[in-house]
């Protein structure tokens, strides 16, 4: 099985982390390709940067499904292109954050997202209302570290999303945590812990890889999203500055 | 007052009716200017559709906000780009579907949106779901005219149209009809009154004229969106293929 | 266009200032003419207080279209017999407190009402409760000022409404904010201004004005309320200590 | 224990009837009286017409906890001045259509209202809203029988009644119909029998012999109303055409 | 009329507590008799322990129902095998979970219930969602006193009762408070009185006399739960290691 | 990783085929074992089916904990003890039910289930509700075979199925299938083929797959469900009349 992983953003540098993260959660059988884009944003923290992603998503998409890919991931949170994406192609295009607010659903009775700046929480709050989950939804939380100093390596950032957590824990009774930036891929653990030093017991997720088993599970299943729900478009004039896969 | 309008497809034959009709419901005041896309679709019909014009919008609206418009109104039932530019700008960005669902919910009880085709429901569903008028929704029913034989001057369409507002009342009981689809602006009158021919007394929406009305209402009154809901993107590397506002 | 102006009150002292408030943000071509109430309370702080002045503004409002009005606006927040009135006229009859929600609900994702009293949030959540809202409502939170110490030119009323804004936005999460009491019209930019003076950038909404511009949209559109939802009561014996328009 | 039960109408030819109706499912201990209104309308089959019964039931109510009753009922499913007048007295006020809904709910998982005419549905759906049980309402459906003819002991409105219900339960889903109008009291268990025939086993209420239940239990248990919900009205200038308790 | 309450834990010590709770409240012509379980756990304070005494709930419900009785309460907040036992008796079976709560959401706008232990708040908040409450639902507030030393006639127990009622009013704007535990029957008159001298003007529920009220108010209409939401199951073979009613 | 399927059933002679369709969809390092119960139902088709059986799936769940078996699956759609033995255990309890309802809302906007018979619609809507999906329910419909006559390999089944499908689909907006019961296991490919043949392209799920595939991502991912919202129970007595696990 051969899954694609879409860096949604031009920063190639991330290429090599993000390879990993996936491929190391993948299942033995499992080959994992991450591409970058050429056109768009060097990241995702705004409306506006998610916008100019979607287009060349749109390629990437339609290039993995020509490249006899059986799957497709979009590495970020916010899900860019998701939706759109399904419309071109027939194999399962999967994003960390349906996946992993789905997965809270079902492991407890409210989650929290933790979201990486305060100005992000109305883009989260409309993310949770269009997947319906806004009755199960404790709060959004920001954990407040410029992007750049984010590392999750850091005790300083760690300190800083587990502070969130036990707020969101506290004070909205939040039963199952979900950190709202794929930046954070792999602390799930150490929150985790550092929680439970706190005597709370809470279920702390990973996204990325939640998103890889569930690209795993629907290929190996032969199942796909509805093309009820997202029909193939009328084919129509479309004027582009650059060749994209999606213009043939 | 300047209310720039935004043609949301490269379809530029479209601009000089789209210019009429946002004209024609202008205040004695209000200047309306219209403007196309050079890159994009051609028309807007799927998700994919949307996905490809944003870009432009927002560098449309950002051209409107430096050539001193007053508020932007993108043409199109589906608002695209419109969350997207209000974190570009500090003039109101307003839709036709935000403004003509809203004012439907004011006006009665439940509302019903008419959608060309079958396929276009879950598009819609999804915005309703997104705007919160879910509990407020009577249905989505397409009167399936292929777009191209779309002619809001034939009896045909009229026909297909006002059978599928019927259908909505009698057996899903909207009391609010909401064209959805901008190429049927200027029917509501002729929807309005065969459905009285027919003994259905509802109010019938024309969403352009609203757009128009809450843009001038809006500038009047000195308000727009909340800067807390729609905070301004951090500067960041862009990488586009050709030029474009909100580059700079 | 002539927009009839209900001063839902027998306090006729407060006349002039309405008219004033309303005329202010009518456009060039509307005429606003404020009436007062014979008969009920002296101003609207329970359902009580709303309860006595709903008959008396069903015979405002059957007299306006009589009087060739194109538009009814009832000036409360509360929207006292707005419903009630709609089923007795075909013009369009407004009220700023569902505009302002309606508005609120489309500039951002969370709004606050403020109110004067903690004893009024539970007549205001019904009230968002009816009209479709509760999804939306960051909170009801009192300003906690005597009504009779409602000064909208003093340093004190701003001050505690300022407070609670502040409270909204930081505990509540809200993105808007409605002054849910007519008696604040025109304190909308200094409030914005002093919660920007606190880092807090949001909309804060004027409802009297958005109330007029609704109608003033409306009336040039030719649209009203659906005769579905709100359907002409049949005629009855009814039996009232007074002459008023309802009777005929 | 004393109830006072408010026939909401003019139509004093009705009190025997509504006293037999409410004293038949009085508990042993428990009195019945009945008062009608001086002013207001001769039926309730408007929102105008509520508007206008409103203020002498208010009267009403406040007599009676002056005449030391222990509860009062208010004998229309529409609850015309349920929540206003519990600002005014401490006894319970109850209301058949708030009572029968609850109970509804309890009693199975959807219910639907009969309504009399088509038009009554979006005042029901109002009401619904406003108590919260839309997501447990399979419809609201009219009988379609003018009021004049609604005969509860004639074989054609039993008819009629039965095939609204066969229908809400064929075609909404019902488990439970709330017969929407007091003039079909007592019809419950013959409505039960014919869709019993009809190989339909459902459970039909009988709104007015649940408010009396209600109101008996609250009385019975020292309970009422929250103060904190329905707090008492500040004194204030009331002005009205007729001495009424409520000026007092 | 007798109505069978059933103790629905093997700690027969609580059966004379839990029969004079009951008979305390039930009418004159009303006789109560409890029985308790030869199977199950000594308290219910888990998922796990409702679902322990379920399986002889149902032979005491059948039971019950043989031996003439006409209506059934299950003496526990969270109404354990209510739903399933009215598959199979057509005699009401009421909780006080669901009776109170409802009543709960007739008497105000918002509603909390007090639970034991912070532990409970999810299972208390899936029932609620169950029941459809959600929107009516201030919040769950854990008053945190051990089981073994909750002493309703205690003033600790009343003080920690208290002060979460206080909370729920301040924090979360309750406006009627549900003691969400039996073992609190009896307590709502002096925690009322509590929170009016600390201001606070609320109503508190007693739920197990209000189950009483139900069942009996049921039993006197000939009223009783949808067969069509709660059908008898279909005979099969079923293995149980001890005889009980609902294996004939 | 071992998952240990437990048929919820004393039907042991489904025990064969049932670890068969488990072992087909478990990936290359799963080994599946399942187990029957010793006491209660032969079939799950009614709430007291489920009570009776729950005793027993907790002293399984508890059983394969400590025979270091890595997840548990209840297989039934109702997930009958899923939510209690979450208390018991810390290894992923799952169940198909959860599964393919949150897999279905990730695929499409809204899903029908299909039950077997009418009576089943409030069960399953009962289910939707504690999940949170009813704003994703297109439907319930029963396919209405007789239990006993469901054949998956039958065309008559499959007939049936897919005529209910059809008609959630036509009737109901659905855009995603989930059949209800899991003895239709497998019947998915042949349901979608045939609903393609009649032009309706939706997903089609198949229930069991996708529980094997959640548990076994899980287990990989060291997740499991929020002990915050699935608190271990307290110490306590419980009397049993058989050895069970729970008892310890």
């Amino acid at each position: 099985m051969h899954i694609r992983v879409i860096n949604p953003t031009i920063t190639t540098s991330w290429e090599a982390d993000t390879q990993r993260i996936y491929a190391e959660s993948a299942g033995p059988g499992t080959k994992i390709s991450t591409v970058s884009l050429n056109w768009g944003s060097a990241s995702l923290e705004s409306r506006r940067d998610q916008a100019l992603v979607v287009p060349e998503i749109l390629s990437r998409v339609v290039e993995a499904e020509r490249e006899s890919c059986d799957a497709v991931i979009i590495d970020c949170m916010a899900d860019p292109g998701m939706f759109e994406a399904r419309e071109l192609v027939s194999i399962p295009v999967v994003g960390p954050g349906q996946t992993s607010m789905s997965v809270a659903a079902m492991l407890g009775y409210r989650f929290s997202v933790l979201c990486v700046l305060d100005e992000n929480r109305p883009i989260v709050q409309d993310q949770v209302t269009r997947y319906g989950f806004l009755p199960k939804l404790a709060s959004v939380r920001a954990f407040n570290v410029p992007v750049l100093q984010i590392d999750p390596n850091s005790a300083s950032t760690l300190q800083a999303v587990v502070d969130a957590s036990a707020k969101a824990i506290h004070e909205d009774d939040a039963d199952v945590i979900v950190p709202g930036c794929t930046s954070l891929a792999g602390m799930a653990p150490r929150i985790r812990r550092a929680l439970l030093e706190r005597g709370l017991q809470v279920t702390v997720l990973d996204p990325p890889p939640l998103a890889v088993k569930l690209a795993e599970a629907l290929v190996a299943l032969g199942q796909s999203h509805s093309r009820r729900s997202f029909a193939p478009p009328n084919p129509k004039e479309i004027r582009w500055p650059v060749s994209t896969a999606f213009l043939d």
